[in-house]
């Protein structure tokens, strides 16, 4: 997220009582996970495998958990717990609502947009004109909603990513999401469908797609135009779908990856890791399609072929 | 859907400003998708790969994109976009709601039946006698629920059929679903389940049937009766499963198809096509459940096989 | 469920209209279904397969549909339909509730604990300290919720058993929950997922367990601790999952099964029977992944060994 006012290396340092190296005036204007940094941008580093791609990324301020060299014109915070300290900062600056209201006074919601019974609206989220928002359906705080957009009954947009880190004494503690949802012009939103927030960026749905009852988008997903996901499909964190996707239902599709501009993904496949665009696939993992299907033909001739091996044995 | 009252062909060629062909006084009393015309029916065609199907269709008047004979005792409408002028029809007919009540002043609620708390009911639904809805179930217009029904929390009866027109310029226009769900008596319904309205015909779930949790049915698929339905299990639009089958979890079922009576379908399997009943069936595509497991047995003793013909080679 | 007041054979068969083989005084201190039974319990059985299995128990009174000697220390009571009699008293001691209210008067909330709007808490349930209730959950009566839980938007915690015996003549028969649903410490529940009662005992969710969105949990399903479950993974009922398992996405568990500490299982796969610890799977059903990877491999090598085959038979 970008800071709604550019903070120094010194003020932030002092939030979390941790010391600094670099120029106590170095500036910092957002905060943001490791995958979505830019120049400007504060991100935090624990473990001694990453500390480079850190170091060298876009991001200019660290915070880190070892004495190291500060790259030129970085700034560095080193802390016993980098991770801790990062969910102090993003709570500082987007801090976790308790509003028990159904639609939150700071909402802005555009002309011609009609609000079904039930429907909870949260703290600075703005829609535009001319939507329907069905029954009972619940936006997350700070959700950006387009013009002419549907969502049916029952779908949550904005609900934390599925991220957690786990300390060997106390378990799981969640990441602190501060990113938000973001929904273009023109998009239909099922029934039961979900949405989660970035960790630290926004999670986008681009203009004009489609998607069908009881899907999931994982945080941080960016998903094109005039996408197609049928019911059931499931997308996890930080993946790119391009435009003019189509993923039929019961797909899943892993975290990280790309899916093509075009690409056609059938029924119940898994989508492992990047496939080109312009092609069909299918199967757990997939493949293109037409190879599978000639792949499963041969599995059902084996009884023949053994057959004629076991002759070629006796 | 059956209009209220008929209509005549150049009445209603007057609501949408297009040329008719054909007695002005020819009578029109339902409008209706392809799949599910009868005689009476006003149905729309737009592409040339499907003229001749609608024309012989049990339609008796048809929207079309093209000068062309007029069958014997027959109506038809030149129209140069067939589907935005159906879905003009099918919106003047069935008119959107725009209320934001919970419980809709023309709903028709037998007695005995317990509405839990955040329960939302559209315009003219009508739920028979000794039902329980239990919190923050959905219903939207138009939908009819028989007696003895219960349907658990947040479950959503009634959304939108995901159907769509592509157009070249403006990207994928919504079909408008001008159809209803009937939920026939003593069904049960899980948590979270989506039941989606037919486009002009009726989703239906047949007397006895039982849905469990995250259910997903398609627009004008027909469910029979005493059908069981696991966890997760996806069935598309315009599909019919006849009665006494058997869905495990995570199944999935294809569009415009048909599973017979009493078929059983294991879990995470995937019908891609019709399937008789009274068998078991297994995988994705499914093939009978014996015949699958004996292929994957086979697959297993492949090194063995593989080895042997290595040793024939050398 | 245990009893508030232990009652007697004579007065429980006296409820049901039945005969009792045994001491009237006889003590009854819980009703349980036959997986779930210790000393004390009450159960039923109707079918000549489970007679034995029911009587040699650990249930010290047994409703039954046959003339049977009575185990030494046990109570017998006769019915002609055990099932529907056991439903009579599992009702009679957990009433179903016919209340419309949003928060029940009889529920017990921590402090520091906010429910957002559109929450609904049934009656007898306990949340602890410090919880976030997101908008539009549903908590069933009697559920239980620890300390620092969250559960996001929509999930339906303690709805009833997928559990229906069919009967010949009137159909499935729903048999009556009278379970609960258990949440330990530090759990986080997904949006619009879904955890089902117990029958009779209870559906445990355990410390510091994490559930993506749109998972599944079944009726007395056992759940360890620091578990962590991906979106759209579902588990059928009376199912044991140990500590620091991991589910990826869209996983399938069968019921009846115990999957061992810190298994690993893939997205997609399914898990048919009870799996050791440790270890990593993939499939449908699930082999070691390792394993089923060499497999595919082989398969795709297929045309390969098919074409020297041939070379062998020419």
């Amino acid at each position: 997220m970008q800071l709604a006012t550019s903070v120094t290396l010194s003020q932030i340092s002092k939030l979390i009582n941790a010391t600094f190296v670099g120029d106590a005036n170095h500036v910092i204007t957002g905060i943001n996970e490791i995958h979505m940094v830019q120049h400007g941008d504060l991100t935090f580093v624990d473990h001694p495998k990453y500390y480079d791609k850190a170091l060298q990324s876009n991001a200019t301020t660290i915070i880190i958990n070892k004495d190291v060299a500060c790259p030129p014109g970085k700034g560095l915070i080193v802390s016993d717990d980098p991770f801790r300290d990062y969910n102090i900062l993003t709570q500082k600056y987007r801090p976790i609502q308790t509003s028990t209201s159904s639609i939150a006074t700071t909402a802005v919601i555009g002309t011609g947009t009609v609000l079904r019974a039930g429907v909870v609206v949260g703290e600075h989220v703005t829609i535009g004109t001319n939507c329907t928002i069905h029954a009972n359906v619940v936006l997350y705080d700070h959700t950006v909603i387009g013009n002419n957009v549907e969502i049916h009954a029952n779908a949550v947009l904005g609900a934390d990513a599925f991220y957690f880190k786990k300390y060997a004494d106390k378990g799981y503690t969640k990441m602190y999401s501060c990113g938000r949802v973001v929904i273009h012009n023109n998009v239909t939103i099922g029934a039961l469908t979900t949405i989660d927030k970035g960790v630290s960026g926004d999670t986008v749905i681009g203009e004009g797609t489609k998607l069908d009852n009881h899907v999931h988008i994982g945080h941080d997903t960016i998903v094109g135009k005039n996408v197609l996901m049928a019911a059931h499909t499931a997308i996890a964190g930080v993946t790119t779908i391009e435009d003019d996707v189509i993923l039929w239902g019961q797909v899943g599709v892993n975290k990280d990856l790309t899916i093509g501009k075009g690409a056609i993904v059938l029924a119940q496949s898994g989508v492992a890791s990047s496939i080109a665009g312009g092609k069909t696939y299918f199967g757990s993992p997939v493949q293109e399609a037409r190879e599978k299907m000639k792949e499963m033909a041969l599995v059902k001739q084996l009884p023949y072929y053994i057959d004629k091996l076991r002759g070629l044995l006796n």
